[in-house]
C-alpha cells in the first residue's frame, strides 16, 4: 500500500490530464461531461475510457456554484444511536439516493442550540432542502430557517405552527390510547417508565396522564423518569425503583420506548413476577423483538421508514415544482396488542 | 405557516443585504465572515447583529473553491438499518464534528457496484478524506481510490492489502474461538447460522469450520443460512429448520449476530429447549439486549464507537500532517461468556 503523504502529495487527475489522455480539446472532454447529449457515442466512449483509465472524478463544487444547484439535502436528527431515527433515514436515503441527491446528515444529541449550530453548518453547505426534527428550535434557528429559501420539512410530531412542512404522528393521543387500552384489560393500578424526556416523551406523558385523570385513576407517585438516555438496562433499573417505591401495587406499566419496556420485561422475569397476569407491559415504537419476545410486547406501531420516505418525498416534490396532497401529513399509529398486556 | 412556494420565490439574503443593514462595506463583512481577528470586537459585533437578524448564511461552496478546502468528509456504509454500523458512525459523527468537518454518508446496501457508484458520488464533491467499509471494492473503484489524493480508511475488517490505511478485527479468528469456547464447554454438534453472508459473514463461517476440522467434528450439514438480511425472525426461522434438519442432534448453535441468535432463543424457548442445558446459543456483536435477556446471551464484543473514533481520527491526523502510529490498526474482540454457553 501507498502512504498518504505519498497518495497526497501526488498530483491530482484535471480534465486537462483527460484532455490529453484522449487526444481531445479540454471544452471536448467538458462537453462529454456535461451536455453528453451533445457529442457522438464514438466521442463519449473514447472519452470516457481516459476518464475511467486515469480515475478522474469532475469537481462538484465548481457545477454547484455555476447552476446553484448543489443537489444536496442536509438532515439533522437528535441521535444517531437511537434505531428509531436510522429506520426513517433509511426512508429519506432511499429517496434521495434515487432522485440523485446527496445527504448531509447531522446528530443534534437531542439539544436546541447544537441543532442550531449544526443548522447553521448544513444551510453553509447550500443545501437544496432540509429534514430536521420535532419544533423544538431556538428563536435564532428558526429566523434563519424561515428566512432560508428551500423546502423544510419537520418530522416525527405534528406541530401546530412548522416552519413550512411537516410530517409525523401525535404522540399525546398515542400515549392516551395505550391507557385506555390496559384499563380495558382490566389494569388498574398504571406506572409509567420514561428516559430522556425530550419533547415527544414528554407529549406520550401528558397522554397517559389525561386519561388517567380523567377515570380519577391519577397518581403522580406511579410515574419514575430519568433524563438519562433510554436503554434495556436503564429500563430494567427504573422498574425495579417503580416497584421499590410503590411497594409492587401497579399492575401495568408503559414504558415510553421498547427498550425501557424490554428492561422491565426481563427485570420482571428475573423478580418472578408473572407477565402478563400480574403485571402488564406496553412499550413504544414496535421495534423488531417486540413481536418474538416471550411473552410477546405489546407497543405502538409507527411507519417510521414511510415517514422518512413521505418527508423526502415532498421535499423532491417542492424542488420539482409538483403539488403535494398537503403540508401537514399525519402517519398515524396503531397499537399492537399483544402478550404482554392481555389479561382477558 | 408560509407556503414553500412563497419562500422559494423570495430574494436569497447576500452579502451586500448585510453591508446595507449593518452601514459598511461588502469587503468588511467579508472579512469580519473570513478573517475576524483582523477587524475590532465592535465592528465584528456591528456586523454579527445583522448577519443574526437577516438569517444571512455565508455560502461555503464558495469559500471551498477558493481553499480547495471542502470540510467534508465521505462514508461509505452497506446498511443504515444495521445497528453495528450506527454505533461506528456515532464515533465517526463525534470526531468530525469537533474537527469542523461535515460528513457526506451514503448506504451502498452490500452491494460492490452500488458502491462504486456512491463513492463516484461522494468523490465529486471533493471531500477531504473517506471512509469505507471492507475490501469488497470493485477493480473500477478501487483505481479511482488509489488515484484520489486523499486519506481513506477501510473499517469493519482486516485486510491484508487496504488502498491506503485500514481498522477492523480479524472476524476468522472470531469465528474460530467461539467454536474452542463451544467445545470447552462440553458441546459437541455445533450447528452455525448465518443471514446476509457478506464478506465478513463469510470470514466468521471459514474461523467456525476451521476449528471444527481441526477437530474432526465438522459437518456441513449442520449450515444454514440464507441471503436475505438478518433479523430476529429469520433467526427463529433457520433455527426452526436446522432443528428439523438434523433432527434436533444439534447440541450448539453459532449464529453470526445477535438478532439471529435472539430469534433462535426465542424460538428455543417457544419449542421447550433448555438453554444452555439441551442446546448452547452463541451470538456476534454484543447489542446490549446480549446482557439482559433470560437467559443472557453469550457474543463476541468489538469497540464498534472505538473503531469510528480511531478510523475518523487517522484521517485528521494525516490531514494534519501528524503522525499515526500505524497503517492498519487491530481493534481485537473479546467473547462475553453468558448463561447461554455454560454447561459447565
Amino acid at each position: 500500500m501507498k502512504t498518504a503523504k505519498k497518495r497526497l502529495s501526488e498530483k491530482k487527475i484535471t480534465l486537462v490530464d483527460v484532455a490529453n489522455a484522449s487526444g481531445v480539446s479540454a471544452i471536448t472532454v467538458s462537453r462529454v461531461i456535461n451536455q453528453p447529449e451533445k457529442v457522438s457515442e464514438s466521442l463519449r466512449i473514447q472519452v470516457q475510457k481516459a476518464i475511467d483509465s486515469l480515475g478522474y472524478i469532475p469537481n462538484q463544487h465548481a457545477s454547484s456554484l455555476a447552476s446553484s444547484k448543489s443537489r444536496v439535502i442536509g438532515v439533522a436528527i437528535p441521535s444517531l444511536s437511537n434505531i428509531v431515527f436510522t429506520e426513517v433515514l433509511r426512508g429519506i436515503y432511499e429517496v434521495m439516493g434515487a432522485n440523485g441527491y446527496k445527504v448531509l446528515l447531522v446528530d443534534t444529541h437531542y439539544s436546541p442550540l447544537e441543532e442550531e449550530k449544526m443548522i447553521r453548518t448544513l444551510l453553509s453547505q447550500s443545501p437544496e432542502g432540509l429534514i430536521i426534527t420535532g419544533g423544538d428550535q431556538t428563536k435564532a434557528c428558526q429566523n434563519f430557517l424561515t428566512k432560508a429559501r428551500i423546502p423544510i420539512v419537520q418530522i416525527m410530531e405534528l406541530l401546530a405552527d412548522p416552519i413550512d412542512m411537516n410530517v409525523g404522528f401525535a404522540h399525546g393521543r398515542a400515549g392516551y390510547d395505550v391507557v385506555k387500552h390496559l384499563i380495558g384489560q382490566g389494569y388498574e393500578r398504571i406506572g409509567f417508565i420514561g428516559a430522556r424526556m425530550d419533547p415527544r416523551v414528554q407529549q406520550r406523558m401528558q397522554g397517559y396522564k389525561l386519561a388517567l385523570e380523567q377515570m380519577g385513576k391519577f397518581d403522580k407517585n406511579l410515574i419514575v423518569t430519568t433524563p438519562e438516555p433510554s436503554s434495556i438496562g436503564v429500563g430494567g433499573e427504573l422498574f425495579k425503583s417503580l416497584m421499590a417505591s410503590t411497594n409492587g401495587v401497579v399492575d401495568a406499566v408503559f414504558c415510553v420506548n421498547d427498550d425501557l419496556a424490554l428492561g422491565a420485561l426481563f427485570e420482571a422475569q428475573r423478580m418472578n413476577i408473572n407477565v402478563p397476569q400480574d403485571l402488564a407491559i406496553c412499550g413504544f415504537n414496535d421495534i423488531e423483538a417486540a413481536a418474538y419476545v416471550n411473552p410477546s410486547l405489546t407497543s405502538v406501531s409507527v411507519g417510521r421508514y414511510e415517514m422518512g420516505v413521505k418527508a423526502a418525498d415532498m421535499i423532491i416534490r417542492v424542488l420539482n415544482e409538483k403539488p403535494i396532497e398537503s403540508r401537514k401529513v399525519d402517519m398515524g399509529y396503531e397499537i399492537k396488542k399483544r402478550v404482554s398486556t392481555s389479561r382477558l
